[in-house]
């Protein structure tokens, strides 16, 4: 496979229309007043599984031959790759082999496991987590899935921005956050192709900030891995960085407090959940202003499968 | 003005239709194995002002004549009929005086003054309400809006279900919480009219199980006003309880325990946010189980506004 073209991701949109949501599109006064811009949030929170991930999921599985089907799927993720792929699996019915760090969430793990995916647990490096998944694709012949760089799954995640495009025209920007840029690069070809007039900015951690150095740079950097985003610590693919480095215009940073404090106002305001990498788009707006003056913004809301207790804590300890 | 026909719900529809958010239904495979039943959720904490009140509030105000308008609108109201008040005159550039008794959350005073709305703080004792209300109005000639014994509330508030029907037909059941039966008179006409073969259920927390008991008796019983949904506590009006007692088959009553442990469900499981009231009808749906067993139910959310350290807070304490 090649860099998804326009076709791919059209196919891509009808092979999990069945099996995911055209989530809505919220809009919220106080935030507009707030940033001076307007802004159309496409809810992915509200998604199968509480994140886009389940889109790119179900589009890598859907594209497998039923040889490869048959043994099954494997991957490594801390979060909501795992969950999306181990439902992905459950929906053709085939078995999914999950690789996640001990620390991962327990709304993670749970979420795995009730979808029937199997779990193993290593530690939280990459290596463990590249080592184990190594043995387990060895053992089992499943194919694995990786959580970014695979453009079936980049096609899937192409499709958020597709229907964002599709149900409010005339974007002059459109923000997502970056990890392993398996969404961002999604939403830089849905942009070329769907609504070439629209800019795509990136958002990112400050404490996670490789993308902005790899732009710079103009190779991939390794992340710190420091910040509460914790679906944005990865570095990029060799799949993703080419994409993102020839679409994407720019990439804002934002500190953990200023990621809490976008978190919060979203809750409030807008009374959706979620988890603190999805309230980073909110959080590069509010910082850097001037770019959005009074343009029209679609923002990627990306998960929100985040523990109640741990975000109380969050919030009380940010006032 | 009588009872509402269908005539004046539909005309309360097109009247309301620019100035509120036609809001999305959403549904949940884990709630629904949970509760054994298909559940379609019509997220009115996602309207205007994050409750349903903003349609009975604005559909009031826009059926003033000019002459009414300009000397504004009054109400005494805990909370999201305040907010909605106050944003429907400011819409129409009047006026809004609002009683409230002074315990009310910050969010919901917040949200008046958002809006221009005059705050006066009383006791919270529907005699102060009443009392100091009575005064606000002969000094300010305003109008006063009822939050629901005023016919012009109730077809407001029927739209929410309209919609519903109009999105998802074929709904063997309606279920909408009861307070002071603006919404669920409402609930219970637009059944009437627009889906003639869909049971009308209430849900009432057990410490305020007033309707329970006035259906029992044939005539409005006083609330003991004892439960967590601060949004449910008052007693019937007599414009509501006559289309109540003729239209709703069945009022389910649940405890405060039962009301937190359904709310925390749909926020972790649905990532949107609902204020305890807002959770009683799901709390009604996991207790009477039998009543709803393998049908399609339609569940009206009624409303989003919760101080959130106020709300995690009773998460953790409820475990």
């Amino acid at each position: 496979m090649t860099t998804p073209d326009k076709e791919t991701i059209e196919q891509a949109h009808k092979r999990i229309g069945p099996h995911t949501l055209r989530t809505p599109v919220l809009t919220s006064d106080d935030i507009n007043s707030l940033a001076g811009c307007q802004l159309f949030f496409k809810c992915e929170n509200l998604q199968k599984i509480g994140a886009f991930k389940a889109r790119g999921a179900m589009n890598a599985v859907l594209s497998l031959s039923a040889d490869e089907l048959k043994k099954g799927v494997a991957t490594h993720s801390s979060g909501n790759h795992a969950q999306a792929l181990a439902r992905a699996a459950k929906l053709v019915g085939v078995k999914a082999y999950i690789v996640m760090p001990r620390t991962s969430a327990e709304i993670k793990k749970r979420g795995v496991l009730s979808f029937g995916g199997e779990i193993f647990e290593c530690e939280p490096t990459l290596q463990a987590r590249e080592s184990m998944l190594a043995d387990v694709v060895k053992k089992t012949g499943a194919t694995e899935i990786h959580p970014f760089n695979n453009y079936a799954v980049i096609a899937g995640q192409a499709t958020a921005a597709k229907e964002l495009f599709e149900d409010q025209e005339q974007l002059d920007i459109i923000i997502a956050p970056v990890g392993g840029g398996g969404l961002l690069s999604g939403t830089a070809l849905s942009a070329q192709y769907f609504s070439p007039s629209t800019e795509v900015i990136a958002a990112e951690p400050a404490g996670a900030d490789d993308t902005y150095r790899s732009m710079q740079s103009g190779k991939i950097e390794p992340s710190q891995a420091n910040s509460i985003a914790d679906g944005l610590l990865t570095s990029l693919g060799d799949k993703t960085f080419p994409i993102i480095q020839k679409h994407v215009k720019d990439v804002v940073t934002v500190t953990d407090a200023e990621i809490i404090a976008a978190m919060r106002l979203i809750w409030e305001r807008m009374k959706i959940i979620v988890e603190p990498s999805c309230a980073v788009p909110l959080a590069a707006v509010l910082k850097a202003k001037e770019k959005f003056a009074n343009k029209k913004v679609g923002v990627i809301l990306s998960g929100g499968n985040v523990d109640l207790d741990k975000a109380l804590k969050l919030f009380a300890e940010s006032k």
